[in-house]
């Protein structure tokens, strides 16, 4: 029932393209909008604020612009929500803690929210997340859990959970997030929909909560891929085509990006892999040690940022991220300083593996959206913790910044399961190129 | 006697003057430094390392060039040496550590070594210093004290205390040191020589022991500014000519920078500013903050290089380092974070004051070069301990890679002591005739 296309809004393209050719009013796109977030939010909780006035006031100035023969912009009168780490007017940025509660509002608003804005998208709410968006679970003790709309018992993943759900449970048709270590891919994989963290910087952060300054990517989630890149197109002002003749040499990793994942994650591969004409084995090296200087990285910030709170009201923080911030504020500079120079390195190292191919191609969750409160999982004959394997192949490669797309393949599993498509730094046009190619290929092949 | 006039060398320009004219032979200067070194060093002990033979083989080299009618370059024939964490091919480089002992030799010369020999000039040897360059005395537990020419029972300064040294005694006219805190400026100060730190990165670091990564900076000492400023020519490529005929604004800085001096160290920052025509007073921010910073980035760096070796044999160090190394190593990662922000912030901050005026003159050394074994020193009516101070006024304005060149003002004091000159970045070329104007002002004035 939650996933019930009668209840679903349109695609994001569908929408502006209507609200230009002034077929629809913005102010009924969202007025539906806004009844789906009311029927089905209860349930999912994905949001923490629903921003409704706000909303309904920009609808009306959107269709006074079609209505004089304005053009609005590529995202006319699309609603979208933002995770609860972007500044919005008038709102105190919580970033899923209790710590920020006492902060003032904000002036304005975060920078992603204005491009997307000025392109004619209309911010419906904020979205709940893993306390300072550390952690891939999103069931925040502050805010609540967020569930999956393909299942309710299990988690719709983190940190940006919220963006998952909002976007699978068909709330609104795009939603911002954040990616550290995997903050957009895991729900995106978890939740069905099309994720995107572009290269690093290449998105301004003005106006958001850090986690990890060297790690954090703006990123966005959208149920397929041509909505996601004209997000891209708004958020990075590029060439919006995203037609690209060329056939990519996909590469495959073999070692750690083929072993402790489940049966349907390998087959999701394979089926992903059949599409292309052409792939190559590479090596990624020493992905764990890659995996421990992104965890060295991500909590020595993390906690520098977060040092005062730490000190003056632990209580405040969720018991689950509380130790990870004590245990990263106890970390010595020594070892922050070895994996910031390791972090160097590989990424040379990686742009090496781009001489021979123009992708990779990636496993993204280890596993389908796992039950809350399920804490074991047995992968290729071994038992493992739920929590610390989530991140097994979206942290290691996070610290480099190459831009991602997390793309879900139907047909491998009753529930969702994505994989990761890697592009070198600057890559997006390719990326989102072959995505596109990609889930048409995968929707002629499953018919 | 150690600075008898007879037993000292030419300056770098009149060596290779009358190098590349043939009016010197090179296996004839290097002799004579050889001679010089054999002389004095005994006492001084600024050498760890005597290349007698590759120099007297280099010498023959540049006789041969100038005797077949070729021109060996700008510092033709001119003796130098280099601080002993200059890789030295053939030789281990010890950095005045004994962990660094099993070492293999290097194989090739440190890019500095091999630049000032591209233009001419030869190596006689590796030069004394703090052990991994980390602190300001050069009082080395493995291989001894360097001694201040000028006073055998006071330091030379340090970390390049063999650098101020050798230079001082008239044993070089010129040598490479390194500098993250001051270690150029502090043994230039209590020498009596021209020492000399370009912007942040501008001289290739490339075979060099770093102390600490984002601090280090290549540096030299020499005897005048015109000296200095022909090996900046050799280390930079930049144009030759140090003339300009700009009258340059001088900031000078209260508060912080005005206090806790000695008074000849007041009074030579008083001669200086007497010879500009226009001085300014400006405002340093937080400059307690800025030196707890470059501490912590210090000590940090440091001790990630080195926590192999505390680890494994902690007992081969140096007593005076080996706590500075460890409490280096327990610092937590939110600190090296919070200092490594401000650094960025405080750049910024000194970025600005070069809106109102060219150069700023400073203090370099609190007081002039103390005695071996001095603990306690008064400085306007309170006592401090020696150690700690004399990184007073050099250690604040290091993390943000501004040239300096630290100048000796004659008349203030029976003992050497310099005053700084620090330019916005890239502003060598101005802050080398603003030295050499103030300079040949001094020496007109002291008459």
């Amino acid at each position: 029932m939650i996933l019930d296309g009668r209840t679903m809004l349109p695609s994001v393209s569908e929408i502006a393209e209507q609200v230009r050719g002034g077929h629809l009013r913005a102010t009924e796109i969202i007025d539906r909008a806004l009844g789906v977030i009311a029927a089905k939010d209860r349930a999912i909780n994905a949001f923490t604020t629903v921003t409704a006035e706000r909303a309904r006031q920009r609808a009306k100035e959107i269709d006074a612009v079609v209505g004089s023969g304005g053009n609005p912009g590529i995202l006319a009168g699309v609603p979208f929500a933002a995770k609860d780490l972007f500044d919005i007017e008038g709102i105190v940025t919580l970033a899923g803690s209790r710590v920020l509660a006492s902060k003032s509002p904000a002036t304005k608003d975060a920078s992603a929210v204005q491009a997307l804005e000025q392109a004619g998208a209309i911010l419906v709410g904020a979205l709940n997340m893993e306390e300072f968006a550390y952690g891939f679970l999103t069931d925040n003790a502050h805010y609540g859990r967020t569930r999956n709309p393909h299942n309710l018992e299990r988690t719709a993943g983190g940190s940006s959970g919220g963006t998952g759900a909002a976007v699978a449970a068909g709330m609104v048709p795009l939603a911002l997030g954040t990616d550290t270590n995997g903050s957009i891919r895991i729900p995106a994989s978890f939740c069905g929909a099309v994720g995107m963290k572009p290269t690093f910087g290449r998105v301004s952060r003005a106006g958001m909560i850090p986690l990890a300054p060297s790690q954090d990517h703006v990123g966005w989630i959208g149920s397929c891929v041509s909505d996601v890149a004209l997000a891209w197109r708004a958020l990075s002002g590029e060439d919006p085509s995203i037609d690209d003749n060329r056939t990519p040499v996909v590469g495959l990793a073999d070692g750690y990006f083929a072993e402790r994942m489940s049966d349907d994650v390998r087959l999701a591969l394979k089926i992903a892999c059949d599409q292309f004409r052409e792939h190559r084995m590479v090596k990624i090296p020493v992905p764990d040690t890659a995996r421990a200087a992104a965890y060295a990285i991500t909590s020595s910030e993390a906690s520098a940022l977060r040092l005062e709170d730490l000190r003056r009201h632990p209580e405040l923080f969720d018991p689950s991220t509380r130790y990870r911030f004590l245990a990263g504020a106890l970390l010595p500079a020594a070892w922050y300083i070895k994996a910031k120079q390791f972090q160097a390195w590989f990424r040379t190292q990686l742009e090496k593996l781009f001489d021979e191919v123009d992708l990779l191609l990636l496993p993204a969750s280890p596993f389908v959206a796992p039950r809350f409160g399920e804490e074991v999982i047995e992968l290729d004959g071994s038992s493992y913790p739920v929590r610390p394997t989530i991140g097994r192949f979206t942290q290691p490669i996070s610290s480099v910044g190459f831009p991602i797309i997390c793309l879900p393949i139907a047909g491998a599993s009753p529930l969702p399961i994505g994989v990761q498509l890697v592009g070198r730094p600057n890559s997006e046009h390719l990326l989102l190129a072959t995505a596109l190619k990609l889930e048409r290929a995968l929707a002629t092949s499953s018919r």
